[in-house]
């Protein structure tokens, strides 16, 4: 038995997953013509109550996509210090839209609508670049599956309306977020300008993720993706997972849900464990003691067949996802338990 | 029974095909733990006798990051005028890239050495770009599918080694020039630093283009497809396809070749047909003359439900692929036959 | 005596012009506090009946910050194929604002709106750059000073109204049209959106080009020309040299102007000399026979202290100016006529 | 009289320096035949040991071709949180380089090689951005006119050789940091790659920066300033100024870091200051009580025609220069002594 927990982008698609997939309906979607593509698209539109969604082959692919279109070279968004977007894609938003990051030294990964509001440039001020765009992640990747406070993604959505700034959400694990605080897509589709949905994490499909959003902003959206090299062809026999995904995997999050918590439990109880953050969702931020190193943590892991992260300063990672399974669950919190 | 000789882009994956992908071992190819990814990437480098080899969710993406992986923002590449990658990658050369074209004036989308030589700018002239980069096409699209003879080849690359400047191919449809002319793909491996080799055209998978070179310039080509956002997960599940076309698809493109030669000479024989491009592949380009619009025309056809293209100053386009049958290819001849 | 006919942007300051710059009032122009800069800008704008003007260290940057304004990275611009903006600004276009160019074959540099309205993408095909810029040139620069009939260019306004795209005139010698013409600057400032105007060529100014245009495309103006690097300090000095050069040295080109035409009667007369072409302002473009190479033929006019351009492809350039004197006019006829 | 404290770029030339500027021989610089340019690049590469050395419209515009230099579009620069590169050039960096900007919490604007060293990203991770380049200030212009420690720096070249990192000095205030601790230009091109050298802050000339550094790295610095549009014509006459500075307005800054102390002292005896921070060079950052808004204290001397600036977050920011007169500075201490 191998147990991978090193993210939930690891799962495999499923028999039936892939019997949707090999009768999925396909045709050129370069041409707009692969009705399972185009019926992917509109249901997650019509699920945030948003115009239009198109499909990415990744979802740095779609949070770059979105980014150009809400900005302008030499321009500056705002994030918090450990965003996705400025940690790892590879540099793609001063790469692809030549575009600048204000961090914000948030809470596990999440900010409020107050330091949004004072990382804000002054717009009259021309030495420093003009603040066009508010990154938000939900839940939280190095954060630890931090899910945001709604409220306060309204306020900050105020703060928005008021200074001009479209406000953009990396949403690849935002089923998870609604699945634990029990939210509606429909909300989060009025209070933001664009989501980046992925479906390759917890939903488990291989690829991709779809872009949502009102057709002001996703108007050269086709374009954006053309430019980039996101056009696929037959791309229907994925998005076929993506419809089965919708109606299967959802509601099955919290069960990876609830596999993480038993495990920050766990954690919390070894001697060998220094802190674990809260654990809201499909992941866990843990420390060790002194006494213990990473590497021969990891590696010890490894000679049972388990792989976990190490995400740098301390910190490892541990995410459940639909290929982890109540034996694979079982095993894993019989081993922490028993480490030493 | 509807004939879409659009492109050879709109085939569906065969029962076959999607048999052999559905039976596809898959992991994470952002991990590069996909062995079918990395199964298709070796016999692709292998094939061409080249180092390695990187999958791509497109042939734009791929043509795009050769482009980048030779060049600085500034430079100048040299191309035909009718380049696919100056003309129908959505500007991506200078937006990727920060790169300009200098297009020739070729035959049929083919360029010589000597005009390669003289579009070179003088390296010491800076109010110019500098010249770093040579993109051929073979076979050539917007040219009809016209084959390079291979010794031209030779000499543009003597001129590329003279000049200090890098030779990539785009290669959508390199496999139509290798069965026409009979040649070896290690001969192109020796001759050119990077190649795309795009299977979602006459290989028939749903998408994918494979990019292979050498060691040197392909050393950060995984960071260049991050920043695009190429990276995908289970695409193994699509590079399966892939190995099941090498296997299967590639020496019949001699079918689409001579189905295309005889709709070829079909319409040389018609009144209203005014011109046709020499036919070496699966492309044929013709035009009407001046009694026949060309929107009539195509629209005469859509009745019958038969679908090509108009690439603009009068040239209609022809594509022949894995899913124009026999039957088809008799009653389209028939058509033209009888049109009037 | 050393002639130096290489370029009108060789000339030096005269005294006058040395004695206007020392007494000019300064301030921080990258505060907009310098008098000298905002009355020079002022009086630019005024003469062409438009908003407002900015002041630039080149010719170059101004074009560049021009193209800027107009665009977003991956669209496209329309000039010919020997404008300055594509050929001599070291690749800028593609460099500073990643928009491609579509070069069009015009008549010594100057295009039609016939032309223009053919190189238009059509803006629904997406694989295709968006067109939404056209660059003009006025006098041309490769074509020889060929001034623009005014007739043309309010036809091309028409095309870019009907088409949404941004007109942009490169007038670095657009004086020397307008003297050769008895045209009115405002005419072109009703037409043209932006219009960029050189002080160091013909004028004679040590450095600086203005830039105008409306309010709404140059509102972001001051913004591209400090991420470009071009806001200077106390740079009233050399505005102070424009108003001066306003004042004195306009009027004047029709002076350079007959020189030009008659070294390219001279020329004509020359049994050396295969082709003049047209002299309409203050370059003569002319071209050798056979018998005698461009190299030896500047070789030996280097020996007599006298300097020339060589443009490639058998095109030598020469350009009259400020610093071309009387005595220097009438040695340079002579040599012309006894060469051999 | 106008007391302006804003900043060290105000300053106007003297007459001596405008006589110098006005006998200045010129040339075209664009073709590199100006003279007196050639000659100030040329000793300020013999001043600092190294190659060679290239004159700029702007420090801005320096700062920005050595970055461009150093790297390639999606890399990452390493700086203090409150460097000039990041915040004050209207987003350049990635503007012009597509490169972000990892943000280091240094002290007063310096940060340590410890520092350094932990902000380097995992060259083998393609998720995040490869760091190729360090970026000091000195003097530190947010961080008040603060002097590295010459050790410090030395480590930190330490770091970035053992890690392929470029250093670049962004010496805006170089001279300052020279003169304050009597240090030798030569050292700092010793252990620098690239340093610009601004000459129209305490060195009081009209405009322009010299960017200075070893062959292999300026090889292209011509080309970088070309297509940022920095390449300007007889621009000799400034450059005079800047031999004349070299002559006799160095050593006298240690009267403006004299002034500014006297300040900083003055300021720390009032009741209405809460801090003032440490004053080494010719900038002095304080910040006042709760009793009084900097809004009233900056209108306040603004009556009386005194101007210092706001640098947000509570500082207030004074520069003394070559403008500064004693009387100026009697009249401005017995301002502070009796303010309320």
């Amino acid at each position: 038995m191998h147990i991978d927990l090193r993210s939930d982008t690891v799962t495999r698609p499923s028999k039936e997953m892939l019997a949707a997939m090999m009768t999925a309906k396909t045709g050129d979607d370069v041409y707009k013509e692969d009705p399972t593509v185009n019926e992917l698209e509109s249901r997650v539109a019509k699920m945030f109550g948003m115009d239009t969604a198109l499909f990415f082959p990744s979802g740095s692919m779609a949070n770059q996509a979105a980014i150009k279109l809400h900005t302008q070279p030499g321009e500056q968004l705002i994030c918090d210090k450990w965003a996705h977007v400025y940690n790892y894609e590879g540099g793609g938003v001063s790469f692809n839209s030549g575009v600048s990051c204000k961090l914000v030294d948030g809470d596990r990964g999440m900010i409020t609508a107050a330091q949004v509001e004072e990382a804000i440039n002054p717009p009259d001020f021309y030495h420093s670049p003009l603040t066009t765009l508010v990154c938000l992640e939900n839940t939280t990747n190095k954060g630890g599956g931090a899910c945001y406070d709604f409220a306060e993604i309204e306020k900050i959505r105020k703060v928005c309306t008021a200074n001009n700034l479209g406000l953009h959400l990396d949403g690849a694990r935002l089923f998870n977020a609604l699945v634990a605080k029990n939210e509606d897509a429909k909300d989060y589709g009025k209070v933001f300008d664009t989501i980046s949905i992925c479906f390759s994490k917890g939903l488990g499909i291989p690829l991709g993720t779809v872009l949502v959003g009102n057709n002001d902003i996703m108007q050269k959206a086709i374009r954006v993706r053309k430019v980039l090299g996101g056009g696929m062809r037959q791309v229907g026999i994925i998005a076929a997972a993506g419809l089965y995904a919708l109606d299967t995997n959802v509601n099955r999050l919290a069960e990876d849900h609830r596999k993480a918590s038993e495990i920050a439990e766990t954690l919390q109880k070894q001697t060998y464990v220094k802190e674990v953050e809260p654990t809201e969702t499909n992941i866990v931020i843990f420390y060790l003691t002194d006494a213990v190193s990473e590497e021969k943590f990891m590696d010890d892991l490894l000679q049972k067949n388990i792989k976990i992260s190490n995400m740098g300063q301390g910190k490892l990672r541990i995410v459940t996802h639909l290929d982890y399974t109540d034996p694979m669950h079982e095993l894993f919190l019989k081993t922490l338990n028993t480490y030493k």
